[in-house]
């Protein structure tokens, strides 16, 4: 036979596994989007179609419905190593498993002010607005020994109005960008960062806490560069999470330079002192780089930020 | 000639136009989404393709930005209606014009502690991240006599974890449905409320404050309803911001019902007391329905909450 | 009480029914996202959450599938039929269904030539690619007495490489668009067309052949039209369709002027001779007309093409 | 300092560009979405913001314009070898370029028969219809020596209406899936194919047609396997194109499963003989797996199918 199997995975995609916890009246909601992806021993099922080592991705479904009961969903990257670990440790054909959640925030909504015609006030602990910013995404992966865990977000859009420059660059032939002393910079980061949590045994970092720490660093880094080039403040980002994080030791960003072109208003007989805006929607300027703790080996493939 | 022309528009969609308002060093944002419809003495360009009482798009769409410097954006209600009335008392052959306006709002993002050691803590007035929630909408229509104003959001996804029943409906061969006694209401509201202002010489509502009460009360509405069906918490979000808003008249609602279906555990002996959920996309119940003022005249189209 | 409802209507969206008819062994597929709503005698369930006339959207949903089965699917307009008139002829509190239907047209994959080692060639006869191009729709109106029946397509995009010119337009102080007298012309085509056949005792269109023949005429006056605008364009391509086929009263379309932008080559030392060309997403200029058989009262909805 | 740069790289994101050849009155059209992305001596862009080293992102984009002039579009490839080699030769500080592409396939508007009374039915050799089904990839990387072509196709829509089973697999606690014997199998195809050729000096294959047999190769192979499983179906499309096409060593697929329910009509008194199904959205199998040529590296990153 001239041809091979190559690397090959299979599971089911986007499980969108919704939890209410209720503390009294009160209730949590935690709202995620669960893909599973097993390898292991799976070449009949690609040479011949024999699914005698296959566990259906029906049953990769069930499991991750049945695990949001039986283990709850403390956080996004507590509930894929419980599934990372059950699906490798208990089939035998499983040599690893690899959980990507995506996970989407809630907050309450403020109630009126308790002379409610409808129902009483104190019972309004169960009204959500999904927040809508942000998607917080984590990856599992686990081979029977090692965990990697790689967190992160994605469509956060932000902008800084001012305090950005872009000069001193190469010209070529088919250069023709004017040099810029004042121009917004935005973007809709794309972040992914590695935990150097590996084992069972060492302490787990706080996933949650985690989390709000790196997004807080990250938009503060954001807002306080001055910014001579995208790439310089993307840096900042990385760097400000590393320094201000123990547990993480890698971050890569996929940033888009969202372009906000000055409009042209002399044709009008009005000056536009850095004022009005074409927001752009394509071609983008696409700044994509990692970040790592100095000695550290980089582990997030190139093209992670995308997915 | 056995064909005529009906009616007919035209003119230049999604002009993304930003503007920054410096008062000081603190920065505001307006970000707009904005789409020129015309109407008027049309027949020659369908007939014969003479252009003759064209504006062309490309000229609309620099008014738009061109207004932004001359007029500013206060609100998106005030912006529309100032490009309405300059189309139509400007272009003869102009004798309508419908600007559709969505808006995305931002917030501030919070600066570290004061020591940043990139640029002063009170520098950071100028930075921002989309709030990504609901997108704001509006319609702006203007003949040249009256004003018709419809504003409202769209994309503003919300849940109530109880308090919500459904059952005593009709039976019919077709029905499998079982009762549900406590169940999750969610939807993505899409919601267009009228104003009852007509005219430039009646005074204007407070646009920004009426959609901030509007939004507050639509939401409160939601979560204090105890609801027997979604057509019934859809009256109640409505009926709230009548009697709370006399400048608006009339509201109508798109309310898909964002099914959350009880996944059934027992197959693996596990009991879901109402906490695990499947969240479906498709298909999924829809709720379509105007609540007016008494004695009022309904005028929002019936498809309007979708576009 | 100080407000009331008006129109309103409900049912079940987007039911993805797929069905295979099979004729030995050449199988046919019919792909249709069906969306039912209903109204009538729904006060009650507004106003007080009584669900007494209601008839479940999840009911809804089962008879599309029931009726896929007992009536299969001839064309989705014949199948909407037969939905509409069950809904008002089986439930008395339901004077009016509406039924929206998208269809995904299929195509065979052609087999290679015979000596397949894995099965017979003669056996390939159910082996479908979708096609991709234009999404066919359909609306059935019933309220008892008479039928409207809307089709049309959506998303169907063309392009004119030459034949276009646009000038001789309003020139105003916003005015800055040069005058083109070779222009691509692009569009993604949306159309919707009233059918004249409002009663079960008329025979009804063949409505397979009549989608064929309306597309292909549409297709072929906007390849044949040597344009000034946009808009004569479409007054072309619908009053082909009406001139062409009796059953077809009135359409009413919405054209995306997608821009192809010449790009400027000149700083490269380039001659640009209507060759290189930017596409451009947003702003587009939008051109949305009704073309009526003479005589004829229009009844599509102004905004009926971007649904 | 305690955190360093790691993979970086940057440049012009999807540039929409159309070119027209025109070949008398016939006139051909290139429709690409090319995104550069290049890597070298970057360091100090990031570490202080000086972009002496920086080529603008504005530049690329200026340059994949005036090469559709330059040098035309023959193929994606081979536009895509065009940009890589330019930017890796003509700066210094760039070492790798990746260029990839996206192609938008066009078919010619058949015509009228010739009694048009609007144009010449000979002149209508410039209209056009986007195809619509698949989307045409390519990925080409330069390092100064050697070349990387990977090309693909995505979003290509297929179904087996028959000859599909699934059964015989793993049971745990978990599974509740029932066998199926006779199942309709349907997948959205990503599939992505690395050529052998590296170097300038080898003979370049014909991308066209290269193209144009794997996707045959792979469509046939898709409707000819009678298959156990969708890996089985996989396999057996990757090891056609690899046994057909000696220039292809190494292909991966990411093949969604799209669920095709078969609706339960028992409840209503119907039986189902494999007629009706429910099309789900989410969630679904996703099975991803590389086939090489024996004795072949792989090359293909795991998640190139996602991008």
């Amino acid at each position: 036979m001239p041809t091979i199997l190559g690397q090959n995975q299979y599971g089911k995609a986007e499980n969108r596994v919704v939890k209410i916890t209720r503390d009294g009246d009160t209730h949590h909601i935690k709202d995620l989007n669960v893909s599973v992806a097993l390898s292991g021993d799976m070449d009949d099922v690609h040479y011949s179609g024999s699914n005698a080592n296959v566990l259906p991705t029906d049953t990769t479904k069930n499991t991750v419905f049945a695990f949001a009961k039986e283990h709850g969903i403390e956080s996004a990257e507590q509930f894929g190593i419980h599934l990372a670990r059950h699906f490798v440790s208990s089939q035998e054909p499983i040599h690893r498993a690899r959980i990507r959640i995506e996970e989407y925030a809630w907050e309450r909504i403020a109630t009126s002010d308790g002379n409610s015609r409808f129902i009483g006030a104190d019972e309004v602990k169960h009204s959500f607005a999904r927040k809508g910013q942000e998607t917080r995404v984590s990856q599992i992966t686990y081979d029977g020994e090692n965990w990697e865990v790689i967190s992160g977000l994605k469509d956060l859009t932000v902008m800084n109005s001012t305090n950005s420059e872009f000069w001193g660059y190469v010209k070529d032939k088919y250069t023709t960008l004017k040099e810029a002393y004042d121009r917004i910079l935005a973007t809709d980061v794309s972040a992914r960062w590695r935990y150097n949590w590996t084992s069972d045994e060492q302490r787990m970092p706080n996933w949650e806490k985690s989390y709000e720490q790196a997004r807080k660093h990250m938009l503060q880094a954001f807002a306080e560069t001055y910014s001579l080039s995208l790439q310089q403040t993307l840096y900042q980002m990385g760097s400000r999470i590393i320094n201000s994080r123990s547990e993480i030791d890698e971050i890569r960003f996929s940033l888009p330079n969202n372009h906000h072109f000055l409009v042209d208003l002399e044709p009008f007989g009005l000056k536009n002192d850095n004022e009005v805006y074409f927001a752009a929607d394509r071609p983008y300027g696409l700044i994509e780089a990692t970040v790592l703790r100095d000695g550290v080996e980089p582990k997030i493939p190139v093209d992670m930020t995308n997915l």
